[in-house]
């Protein structure tokens, strides 16, 4: 037994409610380590009464295998001590308690979970579990109303620059919310849309008004309505880590210096302020974006009113929030207990470019970008440098590095605003683009679509990735409109891709060849890719014997016997009842799901 | 290289901020596998100038080494990426990133750590720094005054009962602040003083009100003042996480039932509630304490001002927090954040029995208290049930836990009113107490005395924990009053000792005999018990050559050099330049320092 590779504390990461009766244990261990993980668990109480259950194996990266248990109560989780039973493959059996292993079951000195109240459930907004999100960065979406062009706008479809506009706006995106609507969309997550400087609008001036160059107030709260209408949820980026030089506060330390009631707002480093002595603290280098000092309990309070107000007063749905992971994490944990006391529904989504584990710990962010996502899938997919072994690496240490529902939230995105498009970096080879994107909609979380990538623009890193959506019907690639469309429907009609679990079952036999398992307990689809130029024929283990349906082309296919010595990805903790072949041609998905139903 | 064993992540416990300007890296390895580790970082706008420090060994548990590295900036710590370079025993070199490991340098993959924002920065208030401490049950301690005594009052040294009263008081405590200065005591903690139900008064009526058999709020007014005269501190017993049954909110909720304003106070489970039919959450099973709803907002506001009103108004200097991992923790993490902005050398100190690794995280306590210390001391030194080796598993195992200065303020126990005393647990033999009290005092954290541990009090568990304190001088234990305020006068007055490092230097020799080393840049002290009945030979290792003396007794000893082949302790990861013989009669201690200082 590899006691090294063991671990298991009483943080949320390892034990956390779900609910005020339900607890989630998880247990680390060695990569096949193990034939059996129990959790032994008894009330503080009532030692004498004993329960024992089976861990259930979920994950399994490089080094280890992450075995879960759920147990529910009648009533509140409370005073449950519990410690683990580990018996290895080779047949050793040693007991985990809180000071370390023992040959036999601990008298003292094990775990225990104490209570389940409130603020230790974690749970994400219902709506936004799995959901189809799409970015819209509204300069550059649609012109729906030529009055609020701002002066010197150039033609819809210029080369975008650091500094041109085109004219986007709330009206042109309400004119298309149809389009978004038979795309699968269910929330829209819009670029900034308060008042600010450039035509990003992340150096905000004025946190309660729209943009005039975007519309009025009463066009937003008019789209927030249409989109409430068709079903789709609204989220909007919250920029409170910095603000733009003509926030008023700003303004007013330019202009009172030292005696400004506001000066604890920034981060001053020198007086007498000023814009060319660039003598405070900015995000990045940018002097046009002063960091608000988020630490100051006055600002924690604005912010918390500003997020509030939008919610209350324009019945948006949440926030995206921008550079969560550097603003003073008070700010969420404050915001997450008021907002959600009252708007339970209302969804924090934090960006990061790493792993959230400090902004995912339960009393913060729902969920957070995931661009650990987007690196595993951009170097398998689009870069073709790591191959499925360690895809399926990256995959799992991604999926055990949070806890309970979060995976089924987090933010998957292929590209964004701040980044060169999927396509380019897929060398305009579409066929990696439809690859990655199945992969998206097919795995855990909620896929993103950032605008245009579903009919094939392309675009460099900023500001070229900023291009004017095309409208023109022969300007858009109808073909991968129709895939995205596909696979977005797809994910809504199966429960087992939005909720279920995921495991990989196809790994190592070819660098390009992957394939994976969605499961609820009633459902399975079984998922493999081609990334390669050679056709490929493979088995995949399925868990139950019968007549399959692949969902692409709509082929019909039975399972096979499993031969003795045959052996699966993942096959010593998964049970399979039998294989189907496989025959894919290069770049291929194919997507297969049992015929009636069945797992 | 054993891979399984090593982590790192984001997470405060492995990368916290000391300072805007100090970052404190911590990587874990396996237990004497490496060489070597280095941490590599750089800034996210400057790659090219990589700077390489080697990390310093800090602990060893069972099956790990925890490395370290402190690295500061002239500005604000941000967008500092980083990675680790390990060097294996057998020579083998690895590079850790995030994706995990590589034989070369990461060129991206590595870990970033983005903002230094003050909510980041974990900092316990500099007077509680290894800080001793004092338990008081004000029952229990002295009567001073015999107008406020209840009815019925059984005479001072009577047997303790769960309900009986002996008249301790607000009077008394005040009439022996000389003995406790003389002590060495550097805060006092009270258990409940609020007005309440039953002697212990952990079933609070009113928060704003001193119970009047304890005396008038002026009497504690006068208290705070008389004991910040003699530079001790004060922190109150705050029952946050129930209360009383005569608490106006819950009378209220017994008045007018679901029509009261408070109902959402606290959990009933049905109506009408009464005290009979116990339809409430309780703490325990006990319906004479409703479990208050903490993560009801207006609950945890008015927990807030509580909380606040005692430092406001009476000057208190902390808060010892009853139960505080049963409680919401945004109450804490709330509390925390407004507190601190106004009062930054406030204690927040919480009750906890395990690992406290949640309220840890540095948004929520400063300190816990350590029952993990208790639970191996008394197992070392008083049961007698575990060896050396154990002792220093266990010892690692908690200061690895928790991070940065955090092990300084762990509130250090032996015992408190909700255990048998330590010298009933070692079966009345003195001297287990005596060296139990030397390690404690001798320990990294805040040794507390439970009220006349130091004069030889015995007592099982509650009720009988809670005796009367033995004012008479032939009741009390001289010598051991002696040990005590001899161990709390070389605390104060040895830096190493309440600020320094900690390492074990003898261990695994003889089972009982186990030996440390406190240091700092400055000095340098040893520590050696021998909890056994046979004297005891040995050589510890010392870290420089020269003159040394043993505190204890004043004998002077010289420090010899080491032979070649011959090994210590944690010798590989420690410089030793010499060593000093020692010997050990039956449970003895000797503590041993350099003449003239030096390390």
């Amino acid at each position: 037994m590899l006691k090294e590779a063991i671990f298991h504390d009483n943080t949320i990461r390892f034990v956390h409610a779900k609910s005020r009766e339900c607890l989630n244990f998880r247990i680390r261990v060695g990569r096949q380590d193990m034939k059996r993980c129990q959790l032994i668990y008894f009330s503080r109480t009532n030692p004498d009464e004993k329960k024992r259950v089976d861990m259930v194996w979920k994950y399994r990266d490089r080094w280890f295998d992450y075995y879960e248990a759920e147990v529910c109560f009648k009533k509140v989780a409370r005073y449950q001590k519990y410690y683990f039973c580990l018996k290895d493959r080779r047949g050793k059996v040693e007991y985990l308690g809180v000071n370390g292993f023992t040959a036999t079951e601990p008298e003292d000195g094990v775990f225990e979970f104490l209570y389940a109240n409130e603020g230790d459930i974690y749970e994400i907004p219902g709506w936004a579990k799995g959901q189809v999100f799409y970015q819209i960065f509204p300069e550059r979406f649609a012109n729906g109303r030529k009055e609020n062009d701002p002066e010197g706008c150039v033609p819809w479809g210029s080369t975008p620059t650091r500094e041109n506009y085109m004219g986007g706006d709330i009206a042109g995106i309400h004119q298309h919310l149809d389009y978004l609507k038979e795309l699968g969309v269910g929330c829209i997550y819009f670029n900034p849309i308060f008042q600010g400087d450039f035509n990003h609008k992340y150096a905000t001036t004025d946190y309660y008004k729209i943009d005039p160059m975007f519309g009025t107030e009463e066009e937003f709260r008019e789209l927030v309505a249409a989109c409430h209408e068709r079903k789709i949820k609204v989220i909007l980026d919250g920029v409170f880590n910095h603000t733009g030089i003509h926030f008023e506060p700003f303004q007013d330390i330019l202009k009172h210096q030292e005696a400004s009631r506001y000066k604890e707002w920034f981060y001053i480093t020198e007086y007498p302020v000023s814009i060319s002595h660039h003598n405070y603290e900015c995000v990045g280098a940018y002097k046009w974006m002063p960091k608000l000092n988020t630490s100051n309990l006055e600002v924690a309070e604005y912010i918390l009113k500003v997020m509030e107000y939008w919610i209350r007063e324009y019945h948006i749905d949440g926030w995206r929030l921008d550079v969560a992971d550097e603003v003073d994490k008070r700010v969420w944990q404050r915001a997450r207990a008021c907002l959600k006391a009252k708007y339970p529904d209302c969804l924090l989504l934090g960006e990061t470019w790493g792993y959230g584990l400090n902004m995912m710990q339960g009393d913060q962010m729902d969920s957070v970008m995931n661009y650990v996502f987007r690196d595993f899938t951009r170097d398998f997919f689009a870069y073709e440098a790591i191959d499925a072994r360690e895809l399926d690496h990256r995959i799992n240490q991604m999926l055990s590095s949070y806890f309970g529902e979060a995976k089924h939230g987090l933010y998957n995105l292929l590209d964004s605003h701040d980044t060169e498009r999927f396509l380019t970096m897929s060398k305009g080879d579409k066929r990696r683009l439809k690859l990655a994107a199945a992969f998206q909609f097919l795995f855990p979380g909620a896929p993103a679509i950032y605008y245009g990538d579903e009919i094939g623009m392309t675009g460099e890193n900023d500001p070229d990735c900023r291009k004017a959506m095309k409208w023109e019907q022969e300007e858009q690639d109808r073909e991968l409109y129709g895939w995205y469309r596909w696979m977005a429907a797809l994910r809504m009609k199966e429960k087992c891709i939005r909720e279920g679990n995921y495991v990989t079952n196809l790994c190592g036999e070819k660098e390009g060849v992957f394939g994976f398992i969605r499961f609820d307990v009633k459902d399975c689809i079984y998922v493999v890719f081609n990334r390669s130029e050679e056709e490929n024929r493979s088995y995949i283990p399925v868990r139950e014997m019968g007549g399959y349906q692949e969902l692409v082309t709509g082929q019909e296919v039975v399972s096979e016997e499993i031969l003795k010595g045959e052996h699966f990805y993942n096959g010593d903790v998964m049970v399979y009842e039998g294989k189907i072949g496989i025959c894919l041609e290069p770049y291929a998905v194919k997507i297969i799901k049992k015929i009636n139903g069945g797992r």
